[in-house]
Order: C-alpha cells, then sequence, then structure tokens
C-alpha cells in the first residue's frame, strides 16, 4: 500500500483513534502494515523475497553474569539505537530486538530492488558505529575496558510475512531464510559480517576478494556456504 | 501503578489518542507500563525480583527447511495462542515472541508473591496444551504426521525491567536471570521443563521425587544445578 498517511502532527490524531500510528519498526512507515496486515493483505500470511539480517552482542551472556546491570542497560541503549539507525537509512525495518539481538528485513513494506545490498551495507554500518562506542567497565575492577564486538548474519530469499497467533498477535517473517541467518550471526565472529552466496553474489564488486567457507550450522542438514565480509 | 483504566468500550476512545490501549503483553493491561515507563516509574530501568520463562520448539530450525510454510504458519499460531493463553491465565506477561520462541515475564507489573510457582504451572501447562497440537505434516510424504515438542527454562530473581534504546525503544527484562532461563531452555529436551534450585524450592511441593543435575550452560562460567520438572 502506497498510500500518504498523516503520522504527525494534528492531522494523525483521527488516525490514532484507530490504531494508526508511527511504526517501532520504521519512523518512516504507519502501524497499518503490522496492526492491520491481514485487512490490507487479505491473508494471515504473504510470501515475499526478502533479506533478513540478524545481528548480536557477542559474550552478552558472560558479561551479563558479572557486570552491573546499569551498565549492561547503558551499552545495550547505544546498541539499540546504532542498529535501528543504520537499518532505517536503508529503508529497512527493525521487526524485533531480544536481549542482545536485532532481526531486521530489507524489502518489505518498502520495496528495494537492491534489499541484499542494503542489508550489507546496514551491516557494515553497525560493525562501524559499534567498533568504536560498545564498551563495558571491566568487572574485574582494573579499570579498563571491555570491548564487545558484534557478529553478523545475512541471508535473502524466499519467506513468509504477516501476522502470526489470534490471542496475542505478532507481526514476524517465518521460513528457512530467518533460520538460516539466524544460525550464521551464532557462527560469526566478533566484527564479522557472515552472508551467503546469493548476499554474496549483490556486493561482490564491494567485496573482491572474499573467500567462501562451508559452514555447519546447528539444526541445518547441509553446510552452508558463506563468505565473511571486512 | 494500580489506577483502573477504560481499555474497552466508548470511555478508551480519548486515552487512545494518547497512545494507551490494551496491551499486547497482557489483554487485562493497558499499555501505560510498556510505552510509559520512564513517565511512571521516574526511570529508564528499576530492579525487581521477577520469574522468567522461555519456551522454544525443539528442532523448529531443521523443520522450517523441508515443510512448507503455511504449515509452519499454522503450527506457530497454535503454539503462540496456546503459550499466550497459558500466562495470562497465571497473570504472566509475554514480553515478546521471536520466530519459535516466547519470552514470559511473572511479577511485573502485576506482583504475585509466588510468581516463581505461577510461572511453573503456567510452563505445565504449555506442555500439556501442545502436547495433543504441535503436529506438522511430514515432509517426507509419508502422510504421517511429526510430532514437535516444548522446551522450557525458568529462573528466578534479581533483574533489571523498562525501556532500553531511544530511536527504537523496547520494554525489556536485563540481566543474568534472564540469560540463565534462556540457556536451561536451550539444555531442555522436548516436552522437558527445567528449573534452577530457586525456583524448584517454591515448588518442591507439587514435584516431591526430582533430582537436581548440574548442567553446563553456554556462556555461562559455572555450572547451573537445575530440576528437571514432569
Amino acid at each position: 500500500m502506497r498510500v500518504p498517511v498523516p503520522i504527525r502532527g494534528p492531522f494523525s490524531l483521527p488516525l490514532r483513534l484507530f490504531g494508526i500510528k508511527i511504526s517501532r519498526m520504521n519512523p518512516n512507515l504507519c502501524t497499518i502494515c503490522e496492526s492491520m496486515f491481514t485487512r490490507v493483505k487479505k491473508s494471515k500470511q504473504v510470501p515475499i523475497q526478502a533479506t533478513v539480517l540478524f545481528a548480536d552482542v557477542r559474550g552478552y551472556t558472560t558479561l551479563s553474569e558479572d557486570a552491573v546491570a546499569a551498565d549492561i542497560a547503558e551499552m545495550l541503549h547505544g546498541f539499540y539505537d546504532d542498529c535501528a539507525e543504520a537499518i532505517w537509512e536503508r529503508d529497512g525495518i527493525v521487526n524485533k530486538f531480544i536481549g542482545d539481538a536485532v532481526l531486521a528485513i530489507f524489502n518489505f513494506p518498502i520495496t528495494q530492488s537492491d534489499h541484499a545490498r542494503q542489508a550489507v551495507l546496514a551491516a557494515m554500518d553497525i560493525q562501524k558505529r559499534c567498533s568504536q562506542k560498545m564498551k563495558l567497565q571491566n568487572p574485574d575492577g582494573s579499570g579498563k575496558n571491555l570491548s564487545l564486538g558484534i557478529g553478523i548474519g545475512i541471508h535473502s530469499g524466499e519467506a513468509s510475512i504477516g501476522e502470526v497467533g489470534t490471542a496475542y498477535k505478532d507481526f514476524t517473517i517465518i521460513g528457512s531464510v530467518v533460520n538460516t541467518a539466524s544460525r550464521l550471526q551464532s557462527a560469526a565472529n566478533a566484527k564479522e559480517v557472515l552472508v551467503t552466496n546469493d548476499v554474496y553474489q549483490q556486493v561482490s564488486d564491494l567485496f573482491p576478494d572474499c573467500e567462501s567457507r562451508a559452514y555447519a550450522l546447528k539444526g541445518l542438514e547441509k553446510p552452508v556456504t558463506a563468505y565473511s565480509l571486512s
């Protein structure tokens, strides 16, 4: 749906009565896509071509055992903001944050012919923004800062997007593309961006010297060929 | 805050202008706790005693490689609804669903002196509801149904709850209690509920014959003593 909807200012007031406001997933969108999905699309789920990006903070579990909760919250604030800005600048949506991880989608609802490329650019931007800021005071009391790295996984392909649940409705994306991206992210080291062959073909001009490697990923039967971008 | 807020009917209309409506996390609550947290609590994060429950579908990644997206969506619909109802009946909140996993919190914003016990009862209820319904057509074409199990992890303790992020605001819970519950869930087998000693002490009368075991969990330095309830 490409209809201009007033989401800011006095004209947005009557729309708010119907629950239409700025989407949390991208401030340039309204909530029609997420909260009225079934009505707009006439189906609970629709198939789309999309790129899925997962990013998370390496060593977060170990850290959260020792570090001060306020320090962790401060670090997460920075991480959420950096991720959201990098993703929004490339017209992607932040589907959700869970703890120290983010799930972003490119090519829905704003369609982009180069969605895989945009996702990679967002990933490089997240790495760049976070490399300076992701620091926590070392809980060993030495006064030194611990530097935290981000691991990112990206995959492109066909997925199913829409609403899940009736009692609790959630806007989310389903399919093996999501699971592969999530597992690649788990395999990525700190400061690494791992992408599948489908994604690499769209950005090979930017990273001409990357070599592929086969990764055995948890839950996936066949090894996945992935490229580490840097 | 314990103020009766009209979230249904005509009196709820003016409140909607300010973004106050039924919370997605629990239909008996309004969104004041989640969207106006900083204003109500005068702080981005507050420390609370809480019980955290993680549940997810075993073998979901393997399945989503082969199974039809529509079948997976149908299975997830049932899972989301069963989880939400079991959690809401015990006054917990569904903080979020991510793919095949759910994160629930007990003792906030509705306080409960027996929050660990309520979480365990919700977990047993989720297992009971899902044991009948979680079936997928076997993608091998044999026509037989695959039965899917749920793995659940529960831990109680001090955590920090509130808003994270400024560009993208999210209501979430932070602390090692969350990570331990999440890792316990990963260690749980299908149809298993794993709880820490802190939780077990609150429900030992219901499960008198459980034996403890030490689990080495990813990212956690020390092994965690846990009980498998059944």
